[in-house]
């Protein structure tokens, strides 16, 4: 790798200027822009070609290589590219957000600043019902009257709220103080900077359909606006690779190929002694977190399920 | 190092085993209790050695090899400790302890269960005044009349919010929904741990003054009864080398050895090619922040200030 | 979760207690050795329950929870938990396992101390062929009469390298300037932290058959000597659904679906759309590396491969 | 702040686009380039003001926030700029550049290439004497005589090392075992990208004397040739308040208090109190670390030694 004379240019993405600064809006009153990124997918092609030689030279290969380091999960080459937001979000999908530690953030201070008069509202038809069998998540929504009810409900609230702060600030409270009642759902706003590699893991985790609804609207938008238009290559190894990739366990894969050979009774023998089929008193077997993930699998492959 | 034959005991420390698991109350409902930790004074001791070699063995320097290595800034020792904690903390302080990025943390999602039915409350005398010079703190009290006042308001307004959480409840709504009006100020739980040098680095920024009382009080005591207690050596050089250090920068030590001297007439050149002593319309000089800070300082040393 | 009145006892680990301190011999000089650690199985279980909450709280589901995480790629819980060792090994071997960036390091300094006088040596019948397939790794043996020759050559060059050193220290040369030309298979020793998610990524990676075999040797004894020792359950969970897993494309996914339907025209049009079945001029398909994976895959499986 | 409208450019900085690509020399054959960086003095400030609000705004007034956010330590203004070098350097400064966690890294691998058929020399009059005071550094020249002795072997020994390289390639040595043997100043290369907080981290540390002379040559250039072209501002506020700087503990604070008022009794019972005034048998004190660094401090300032 002799590139010692080489006078280069610095790398530029065309698609992403022209919308940098320019905001996508989220939920009622946030958003999102791009305020500045570093490398593209060239840089990514250019980073493994430092580690892993020439042989990955021909540059009809780029697309071939990036999938290639995607799909094994190399992770130093997609560090190499940065992007920077400015968000403007609610504070409760903010705690969410915020858990993800390989990021550098600048956001707004409420000691220094009064408060973002605002936050998120919601719609009547927007209320979200309990889901029974995923204990974190919604599911459908809540009659329109009843969302009448609620919305009032939360117009009335949010007022207060406001009342209470501003209430404060005259009586001469400090800021660090007076914010201490502000609901959670006030907007705030940050400058947020994260290289590609976690940038992706962060909307794996976050475009994933189990992500609860706010921060997953913002996820969307970093995925398929920004990211998409930013590193395409890279984008679309992810969709492959990660957002529709499912593994298999030891177990299963054993199980698996049992049933691919049609030898169901093998199969059997393999989920009996993972334990996945004790017996239930009245008939069938016990219910089993394992084998029921299992079955969902076979039944999306149209896979004979030998337990059913 | 030839350690291969020696069998080892697991370190221990006495004084901290007594209060594991027992809380220390912080403020009105928050608590504080050590979980677990790896590691002692002679742990971070050990690292060094095996890093500097034999030089560094004898046993009655284990004090002066802790303090030399705080005081040249080493870390990778440091590291070597942990500690685990068991906080319970309301969120808007919460939101100031999770920006510390090296921390491992598991917090009670208000999505899997239902929000702590409690939320930090102020006393009438409590209430704190915004600061004028320092425009993130406060300074001072307000008075008892106004503070009454405020807390009356205060506890109405949580009647309001808990009332509004749970009617969103009755109604179904999904728990990831229902919680996005809480109070700032309604208390989390959680698991947090980190490594005794990032532990110091974090005590240093929360303890300090500048600090927002609420995380303050955490900070102190966990400082103070806690890390005191497992780390009495590392505690104390702390205490002389970052807590109680103050820093000059190359332009302030060169106008103190010139003040040394006696040469005040160079003390004032040295201030005027740095730019600090642009003379203002009206006599003196305009204000500049940064020889207001050597000011101070040469105060506190009980030497001659130049320019005034 | 009210935990207050409760004093704990240090959890610990009987089975990792009784080999504290005491060494695994690793290739022909080297060392493994546990020096502490934090946390255990239940510790993990327990930091999931903070955040899940209480509906995790069967005694009897603490395999299943464990497992649950693991296989659903849940982190913070096993970040509870740290492992800290004593290890000596070869430079080379160490600059791959340095790459890991979130451990806690001491390593001896050759700046200090003089370089240990040891580097790792090479029996006749343990020199590996370079592999055609795979650029990176090694196939076989080279037969022992190259082997004598090539191991003489060893022995032979290690004299002279450490007479090279020798001699420089004895005409005075500072020690960070006489090691510049030990062979980088010369031994070091360092205390090295890591988190068990941290852990268990580094023995993915290193205990995986395409890391190299001297690294390989550490990761495997730290695998399965300690780590199973240590966090029996965690360990189990990590071999079926880390170690043993498999996993499938979008595009992959999609052609397994269709081959289970049996409609293997579906499954030949999807690898097409995918760029998989380009003709080759001389018959048959050109090389694709993607294609050529699955195709392993499904024969693991038993299943048809459509383009054959 | 409400910048919602606007569409902003490429934030670029010209005198570092003109060097991008072109090598610095380093050493006898090393190298550094720049490949790229995102951010500059603006966007320092910028991210400042999303913190710190409105009252940072005036433009004139650039130069001094950055110099207020570095003299208080403040970091993640300086996380949203980033640059990303090639570097050639030796393996043996490479192992001690690599222990900064911070960078994101792709390095040339002897496993899947041949290595770099260089490794670093050492003129005549380059051969440096172990120092007494400071076992970790070196101590001026040894003699041309002695020089020229050393040079040979250094020559002598490496052309054996290629050729044991080469005959172990030649035999069909898998690359990764080839290597084993390479002398630790064989030059290797790298991508290396960091943030600029974490990038001052690493100069003050690499840049300061006690540096080995190799890295201490690398770093050099990184902050006065490419740093300072970069982020002017950010630059001279380092080299005044981090390089330049030096630190007083809370005991050396309070004697140079007791110093500045004339009192030497108060001074001397202050650092008798500190245990570093201990009669030494034969007159004077037994030697204290702590002392003797303040006595040095006290003679640059100027300041009269209470105990001399």
């Amino acid at each position: 790798m002799d590139q010692r004379a080489e006078k280069l240019n610095r790398p530029g993405v065309p698609a992403l200027d022209e919308i940098l600064g320019v905001p996508f809006e989220v939920l009622d009153d946030g958003l999102i822009r791009v305020i500045d990124y570093m490398g593209d997918d060239q840089a990514i092609v250019q980073a493994a070609r430092v580690s892993y030689g020439e042989g990955t030279k021909k540059t009809s290969d780029d697309r071939g290589l990036i999938r290639y380091l995607l799909r094994h999960r190399h992770t130093t080459p997609f560090e190499m590219c940065s992007l920077k937001l400015h968000i403007r979000v609610p504070m409760d999908a903010w705690r969410q957000w915020i858990r993800h530690r390989t990021a550098s953030t600048n956001e707004t201070s409420t000691r220094y600043s009064i408060a973002i008069d605002s936050s998120q509202t919601t719609a009547p038809d927007q209320w979200r019902v309990q889901a029974i069998d995923n204990k974190q998540g919604s599911d459908g929504w809540l009659d329109s009257k009843t969302g009448v009810e609620l919305t009032q409900a939360e117009t009335d609230f949010k007022n207060t709220a406001r009342q209470v702060y501003n209430q404060r600030l005259e009586f001469g409270v400090a800021r660090e103080q007076a914010r201490k009642d502000l609901p959670l759902c006030t907007y705030t706003e940050a400058y947020w900077k994260m290289d590609l590699h976690n940038l992706l893991h962060f909307l794996a985790l976050r475009m994933d359909p189990h992500a609860q609804k706010e921060i997953r609207d913002y996820a969307t938008i970093i995925g398929r606006e920004i990211v998409a238009r930013w590193v395409p290559l890279a984008w679309e190894a992810f969709e492959d690779y990660r957002m529709g990739s499912v593994s298999y366990s030891r177990i299963e894969h054993k199980i698996m190929a049992a049933i691919g050979t049609g030898d169901m009774e093998d199969a059997m023998r393999i989920a009996t002694d993972a334990g996945w089929l004790k017996p239930a008193k009245k008939g069938g077997f016990i219910r089993n977190r394992e084998r029921d993930e299992l079955t969902t699998k076979l039944k999306t492959l149209n896979l004979k399920v030998p337990w059913e």
